[in-house]
């Protein structure tokens, strides 16, 4: 059985470690003390002999089993069903991970059905064991310190998200392509992450209501509070961070515009550059031409054509020539195509 | 009649099956049972004659017979009218299809009226004939376990439409130009699937509210809890749906946009250089023609050309070809025409 | 005076039809009945009268002359003034109308005072003295089968926006340029309608509320929470619409780029081909230039030209030629520029 | 000191017209009446020695000093202060102008500080004083009729703020490429607008119901119910304004994107154009061009050609001259480049 | 120690000023009266000195140390513990900074600990020192004052804020295209103000309401409302801003596609044109040439061709030239290629 831990505490203090679930039972009655049990991904068949042993509800149960459950508290009778979604940043991928925490709080026992690597209840185990006066104070006080767990492992993922938008930002006004695909991840990645802290807002409102009428611990109270307010903290950061990435979107869709207009621009500036010179070489092209049209008029082979005989015949045929270039370049020279 | 199944049943156990609707009413007399009749699509006679044997209020029988209801609860005396949404997703055609299922429960009597395949009334009946202890909590059973199956059918339609936005984000990053067509599509859907489940939440609490103050059996109320949590989740995931979808929307107008400039850059680079090369072509057509102007000059008929008698001539021609020629060519090399 | 109808009831009949104003108030107090005057359009004196008449208050008066009220309830001592705004929808022009009707329910009297073409109070009349047992009730009665009447006729309204809709979503996709000015107007015609018909669902509530309190019939309660349900079904339906069209606005922006690619595209391809096609033209005049250099050259009349005199001179000036365009027609082949 | 009119009331009639506000306190004291003092841009000086007379909350005179303060009711002791945020609309710069009006309310005196021209106080006053019996019942009657004129000034500013929205409308669906700077313009003003009317509804609900809980004479409870109900409606337009022109700036910005691609359809068209005139124009200069070739060629002066010698070499040459343009013709006209 | 000032005071007025915090402890006892320590950046060690003497909650002195806390009071026994967000705008960069204030409440002392240049907690100090009557009233007025110098603080960032729109309107509408990076660094700025801001409405009500529960004087409760009245004026002025970035954000990018419009426009209009032009190039060089077509022909060296011995060849000759060129002129002409 993926028993990870198993104690029974009296008085904050762990009094056996009993080798399997079915010796707990007996471990408590025979201390009189609370038991603990820390299982990771448990089969349906070890959950349900959980269940037996502890009477847990079969409707509890049945969550455990199918996961993907979102955050919240149960009651059935005296037994509270709390789940949790913790989450991680993971620095490689750049990714949130959400995990999926079950815990059943009794009378007498605390049950944590871990299905992710987060949160590490270990951790809270040893908190809790380091400072018996809190752990002495019951169930009530695990559940508290398992709380604070997850809430404070979601302070890494607020600032890898936040360094994801920085990221973002700079990818928005250098000039990768790429930033809409992000910024459209991210979103997902926020929301998520708003599915998971939300509901947290509520079930601690409802812990605290609970904790002030029963006249719980005024200390473990104060430290539900303190939980519920670094809560609060999150939740509005992941809401800022839905609207700057909502900004975001839209400052992008303009960077696409704008960089159009340039690429425009650009193509503007070449088309007319080349369109310029093409003009020029055609320009050219036909002064150099029409002398060419004199050439061939004497190279005509007609017996009677006087210019032939002239002695001044051939200067005034270059004559012509030049001043039919000439006509031409200045003609072009004043429409500006040359 | 359309009746698809007709039972009395007493302390869990159908001890009933009467062949019509008329002898239901005597064998619930006899047995001093519950009488469960499931009626599909039945007429407005029909169900006018079903209405007159239970005294069903007129008004819950023109909302029936009008049918397009919203999901809601209406009481008239001591008959509960619930009118439900089903769905479920077609797999073939990737739609989500609604159907609309009105149930009468009053003291000693559940009449299910079904106007589309889902959802199974069928299994319904068996999951409680299998559960004599829970059948046997009444008419409010029987409501639960309609509820509980119509909510449960709503997963795999929540699948479904998270499998459509996975697709739509393969297309959004692909290259698939109908996926604005689709993200519309789909964000119908999926606001018509809010229409349907949205209400259910506010109709679990008065039913709670309901079970609570008369002191209904303790496990009935915990199932409708569960009901309750079922939907919440559903509607949360129907409500990231409507954000994923809007924020898609966003980003494929940005990928269009995208898309523009690489056409306007691709469009640039291309006439970019088509123009380069006609420059080119068009320079060497100059440079070839240039000599000819010479060969034109000296292929006059002139009497009077001296360069004609001179011995070097023609190799004089040659080298003013060469020499004319070569002079274009580093001119418009060093424009960077060539 | 407008006055389309008027009559005294007593026990759900009609026990007078007064031929005016003055008269109706006596034929009242003779009978103990319940008055119903239908006017239409009154001018402000005709309304003063009447207000002085049955004491109506100055304000509700004041408000019935400028018109252009919301849709509300106003209490002034034993008399409600009722303002609804029903709408119908025109078929041959596609529009939505919308009108304004005011009524004032005393302890014995009610008083419609309509200003266009819907809603139908006639209809309202024929149904209620087919029924003398509702109509029996009295003021109450009347208000709810007005209420009924105005929100029945919300129904059509809301069936010709849903084809509006579907008639944008086909030129959404088809090719219809002007459907961005038509969602538009949609918009403000969806707006409009939720003007008229949000605030029913309070003053329905209230209505309810009051009913409940001074134990109202039974049956003019359910009466009433019909109406209040169809209500909710409308302006759930007004506001899909309204999300629907902004979905709509973005993906026909969308479009708009879309069809901007594919003009873009076309254009690429096109200037592309005809830019080709000009390379190959002038690649081909160089080609069928080039020989011309070569003829040209030998036509030149240089006494020395070696060439002229050889006896193959004129199959070597012909090879040359055919060499030369050769080699330009290899180099533009290997170009690519043919 | 702007002392605009100062007026001692008794029973609704006025009594007395002090020439100093140090005179008023004496006469009302002298006739136990109300005092109404109308102060206009007072300067500090002048507002201080009014709140010594009258002993007013120096965080009210404050407010009134600095300005600039949002539309708000505050209780100092038994003085009411009542800040309300005036607006006029000016046909002719079409902008809203917004003004400031602070009122002190006591058991026996008003005080209104305008800061701007509108709202019209002294129609106010003539309104009261024109009405005894209203005036007779005292501050909160004067409160009322403030509060009456302020609202009514607003209905021209919502008009023209509708004539507005139309000419957009018009420059939309035109040719105005001026019209998102004007979107943007009436945006700011309708923003600033809501600011100034949507606190009203707030305060009269207040006000309301201090009036009723204080038995304050019904018909005042009446009018102010009126004013409430008028705010409303004002909102609720002031609201849709900003859905139109949120929906004003996205529809222009699709018509942005229309007129893009009937720009780019057009400079597909005449550059097509353009590219086929070119192609023919090069493609007659290469048909022209190639009998030249032939010709060339028999100018050569070879002494050994034996078509020179041909009696029909002539008529050859021209036969191959034109059958060379002709093939050209030929192959330029199968290739659609003619 | 970073201790700026500390001071003992009785019945307002300033009885001692202990060098240490050790020794304030014994003042207090002595004078009998309330101790104002201020702090300014404690290390953790100093912190926690502080705790000690004073008994603050650790969970208070752990939010102290990890700072980054939003805007809250919460309350430990009989110490309130606040934290501020003052914020001040620096006009060289255009920059708002954010700081952090936490006060500690209690029955006889005030602690401020200061992270940031803004407040300024030395004017508090000296306003209340100036006026004893205030201080008098303990703990609470010290807290008043400084909420009321946090609040009068962000006024100067409102009116920072309110002219970088006005200069980010001016961009927009000018020709500046990094506006939508402005755009969004200012919407970021804004959100963070508005999280600054926004709690602290709630925060003042829970104090009003307490200070009403516990009889505090009327003056100081007045002078709370009145800071929150300013609170509300700020926190409307932010999210005004909010909306109006917003559409600075779409008016800008309808601005982009506008640009790109006249891009568009401008490169058709260059491109028609040189089109134009190199057709007209084209035109002439085909003019020019053709006569040189004609020159060939009757430059061939042919024995019989009959139009060189007439005596009119030359002429005639000349005469063909001109009527080809004619010919295609004419052509072109019509052709609107000239
Ligand atoms: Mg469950
Ligand atoms: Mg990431
Ligand atoms: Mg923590
Ligand atoms: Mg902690
Ligand atoms: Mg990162
Ligand atoms: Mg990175
Ligand atoms: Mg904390
Ligand atoms: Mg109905
Ligand atoms: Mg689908
Ligand atoms: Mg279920
Ligand atoms: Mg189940
Ligand atoms: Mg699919
Ligand atoms: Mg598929
Ligand atoms: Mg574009
Ligand atoms: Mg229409
Ligand atoms: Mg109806
Ligand atoms: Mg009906
Ligand atoms: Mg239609
Ligand atoms: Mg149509
Ligand atoms: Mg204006
Ligand atoms: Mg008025
Ligand atoms: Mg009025
Ligand atoms: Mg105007
Ligand atoms: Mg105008
Ligand atoms: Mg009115
Ligand atoms: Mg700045
Ligand atoms: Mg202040
Ligand atoms: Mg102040
Ligand atoms: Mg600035
Ligand atoms: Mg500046
Ligand atoms: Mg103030």
């Amino acid at each position: 059985m993926p028993l990870i831990d198993n104690a029974v505490y009296r008085d904050g203090v762990r009094v056996a470690t009993p080798a399997s679930l079915e010796l707990t039972f007996e471990a408590m009655k025979e201390h009189g003390g609370m038991g603990w049990m820390g299982l990771y991904r448990p089969s349906p068949e070890e959950l349900a002999s959980v269940a037996e042993e502890f009477d847990l509800h079969h409707l509890a149960i049945e969550d455990a089993l199918v996961g993907h459950q979102r955050a919240k508290i149960e009651r059935y009778g005296d037994c509270l069903f709390v789940v949790l979604r913790p989450a991680r940043y993971i620095d490689t991928t750049e990714v949130v991970e959400f995990g999926e925490l079950h815990i059943f709080i009794g009378p007498d026992y605390v049950i944590t059905v871990r299905h992710a690597e987060s949160p590490d209840v270990g951790t809270v185990r040893r908190r809790l064991e380091g400072n018996p006066a809190l752990l002495a104070l019951g169930p009530e006080a695990v559940l508290y310190a398992l709380l604070d767990q997850v809430v404070d492992e979601y302070l890494p993922v607020v600032l890898g998200l936040e360094n994801d938008i920085d990221e973002i930002e700079d990818d928005l006004f250098g000039n990768n392509a790429d930033v809409s695909r992000r910024i459209y991840a991210l979103s997902r990645e926020v929301l998520e992450f708003q599915r998971a802290t939300k509901p947290l807002g509520a079930m601690l409102d409802s812990l605290e209501r609970g904790a002030e009428k029963y006249l719980v611990n005024i200390e473990l109270q104060r430290n539900l509070r303190d939980v519920s307010d670094h809560v609060e903290s999150i939740v509005q950061h992941a809401d800022s961070f839905r609207q700057i990435l909502q900004n975001a979107l839209t400052v992008h869709l303009t960077q696409v515009g704008q960089r159009q207009n340039e690429e425009m621009r650009r193509l503007s500036e070449v088309s007319y550059q080349q369109g310029e010179e093409v003009k020029k070489i055609s320009s050219w092209a036909a002064i150099i031409f029409a002398p060419t049209l004199v050439a061939g008029i004497y190279g005509m082979n007609f017996e009677v054509m006087p210019e032939l005989q002239w002695s001044f015949g051939y200067p005034f045929a270059i004559a012509l020539m030049l001043g039919f270039a000439g006509t031409l370049y200045a003609i072009f020279k004043k429409r500006n195509w040359l």
